[in-house]
């Protein structure tokens, strides 16, 4: 799968300066530890700069002016989204379009782009948009009138059900379900009605949902996934939705019906988020927390409820000397007690 | 999608009475503050009964004995419930019954009722029943001698195990597991062994089933969904739950081994519930709690381990203060020990 | 499916020795309190010796030198175990080799061994490997290069994705998903690039997955679960993941990435592990407890962050009296002061 290219070819790829031998011929991707002379390595965190000098790497990826102690490097802004790059320059192939395969059930009123895959067991309802490129494995379905954009890979066994849209440059894990009904329902009596879900859900370009993650559709009008922002593995994003750009969705992560999430919004695994909110943008929620209420901008919480995350890190230190503080409450309100008693009788005998 | 219907027929429709002008033609349905005169509004909450003046909608659902400032309204005891009906109507196609499709894999041992549609992809086993009027979307798989009742929606790649049963009226969301092993090992040494998970899963009348949901068949006897439960999206039931009737189970729940639950309880997301415990009839159980052991009906409560919902509320409101307050604790012992010295000198000193 | 057999057939069958009529026929088996004649019983908790002398049971499986009260009696080592092991005898039936269905789509360069089942509707990828004896149910999907290993049971909707390997007398349920891409994203200014995750996902022999539960492929090398670990349904395992053996893991427990999980570790439900932390050998973790940073072997934890489980006990049985506390400690606060004032005065008045 990997071909040899030289450092100076690795350079003009990802934009960066050469210094030392561009002819060091580069043919593998490894830590700084592990390279050998026909790999190319890489250092982002500056604590490891020291490791450069050790390292047998033939080349190393490294910021503008850094210390390469005599080695071959190239120098690039972000050393660590370059070696992302070079990753997936060495070590993916390109999937080769191998059209609509047998057994794949398309239906005849579908319009299936250029240079796509669509295996077999693959359902594709009435009316279905399939963009350019666009890779559909066994088993995923899609229901009528469903739009996919260019370059998405749709993984095996997920579902896209009815009018739900899907941008350019996606990936559907397998399993992943997009457009379930909204969990809506009417008092009636007892029992509940379930109030039609008539509305959709909308993907931006880049949108990446995890493995077995669900994302239900509007009760009307749209839930709503940002473009750039990546979801983890069993998330569950409820109805009407709106959630911004570039934001990470860690597994198990659950947010309640009619949230508003902004921009660049990191929400660590298993936190629960409460419906009809806001949470601002770049805001960070440490893992478990369980959101009660809108949270500002540009800030990191932790808890639950949630409260600003270094208040957390001290209250939760507390948490383990409880019993011990208890008993001490308990001898104090004896001691003072009896100081109490003590004064009022020295009083008395004054 | 939609037909216009005169304000009398939609009363006639809910069992409600016309105040105002009966022949208002609806063409569609709207909130208060968005509704146009073509549309229905509604009035559920008596907070927004002052909106009523300033709505430009053709009629309003209402109470009896309501405001109506002049519109036409029609009155009935339940108006979100009401508007919901309309939701369906209005919105919402009956689902054509397309029969058989090509591609479908249907046992010849099947009993497939009448008006039912089973779509490509879908997988029925041997002996297998399914109801009238049911439909089987594409890679939905329906194991041996499961029965299906009438009026279902078995949505795609839901997958019901051997020998269970879901009653009429039943909705099955994308990737639901109905009847999976219960996870029952006997310890044998440091290993464990696999007990046999013999029993089934029921599923009463009116349950719906979010996406990807589990429910764990029974180790013997059952495992037991009652009539117009709800379960959301990624919840967990374990081998020989007994879930009551009407329950609304919110998302990530996960209810661990032969707990048994009541009617008309309302679990809220992420909520966690111990084995072989019994919640009561109406309890309301906070987002994220821990229920370690088994709750009184008809109450509230949050936390983990859980308490009543209104102790939960007050003792997380100290938590923030837990450093401020284990500071204050330190110097109270530091004054009081310098009393009690004090003290004790004084009265040497007497 | 059952079958009559005599006491001294089944005590065979275990290895245990026959106290009493080994020519009694049994033909079922039953809990103490519910058996007849024709049941067999078990004894394993000590609790319960008295039940033996009231049992119906025609014979009780225990441990040696038990009091029988005069019952015909297989004494083993672990009776829950052999109850267990007969509960597979009596009632479960071997799966028989239907080999490759029709409408089962099996690519022509995979390699599948004897004795196998491929239901219709099962997607086989190139160079796949199935091992004898394995049944893969509608709907899997095995992506290209993929290794099964024998007597496994790949059921409906379960999918492994490209190069993933599954060792012998596994069992992956519904909806499983082996090898989803790890959550893996290089910063590129306020956006995500995907990191290729090239590596894959090991199953070790007798490793049992829950029903839409999700193993995460590792960014290189391996994800791996030990032989023998069980996992329940809708767990989440992140990208380099190692799971010792003989690991329980319960339901809606999340695992971040390149964590190291020992031996026979229990992770009760819905517990979160961070990320590149170590848990020795025979560690049990509480229901919802979250792990911070790595915990030594041989002990049980509870909470968030977690801590030994009997502190957290105490710690929490502390919490619903945080309030009252708080209210004792302010005035405490009080009563101090005065004491204070009082005493200052009391010094200048001497």
């Amino acid at each position: 799968m990997t071909r040899t290219r030289t450092v100076a070819e690795l350079a003009e790829y990802l934009g960066g300066v050469v210094q030392g031998d561009g002819t060091t011929l580069i043919s593998s991707l490894a830590p700084l530890e592990t390279a050998d002379a026909t790999a190319l390595t890489f250092l982002a965190n500056p604590k490891y700069a020291g490791k450069v000098a050790e390292t047998s790497a033939g080349a190393v990826l490294m910021a503008p002016g850094g210390e390469r102690h005599g080695r071959t490097a190239i120098e690039v802004a972000n050393p660590y989204l370059c070696f992302a790059k070079l990753l997936t320059l060495f070590y993916t192939t390109p999937h080769l379009p191998l059209g609509t395969l047998p057994a794949a059930n398309v239906s005849e009123t579908a319009q299936v782009g250029a240079n796509t895959t669509i295996y077999p067991g693959a359902c594709i309802g009435q009316n279905v948009v399939v963009g350019d490129r666009t890779v559909i494995y066994p088993g995923a379905v899609l229901y009528d009138d469903v739009v996919i954009g260019s370059n998405c890979i749709i993984h095996a066994n997920a579902v896209v059900r009815e009018r739900c849209r899907i941008g350019n440059n996606c990936v559907l894990q397998p399993g992943a379900v997009i457009g379930s009904d909204g969990f809506g329902y009417a008092p009636d009596g007892a029992s509940y009605y379930p109030i039609p879900q008539i509305g959709i859900v909308v993907l931006d370009d880049g949108v990446e949902i995890g493995a077995n993650s669900c994302i239900d559709r509007a009760a009307i009008e749209v839930t709503r996934i940002g473009r750039g922002t990546k979801l983890d593995n069993l998330v569950q994003i409820a109805h009407n939705c709106l959630i911004g750009e570039d934001c990470m969705i860690v597994s198990q992560v659950g947010i309640s019906g009619s949230a508003k999430i902004g921009n660049h919004v990191t929400l660590a695994g298993q936190v629960g988020v409460a419906g009809h909110l806001t949470i601002g943008d770049n805001v960070l929620v440490g893992a478990q927390s369980g959101v009660p209420s809108s949270l500002p901008a540009n800030a990191a919480y932790s808890g639950t409820p949630t409260m600003p995350h270094k208040e957390w890190l001290k209250s939760v230190m507390v948490v383990p000397r409880l019993p011990e503080m208890k008993k001490t409450l308990s001898s104090l309100e004896k001691r003072v007690a009896e100081l109490e008693a003590l004064l009022k009788q020295n009083r008395l005998e004054n």
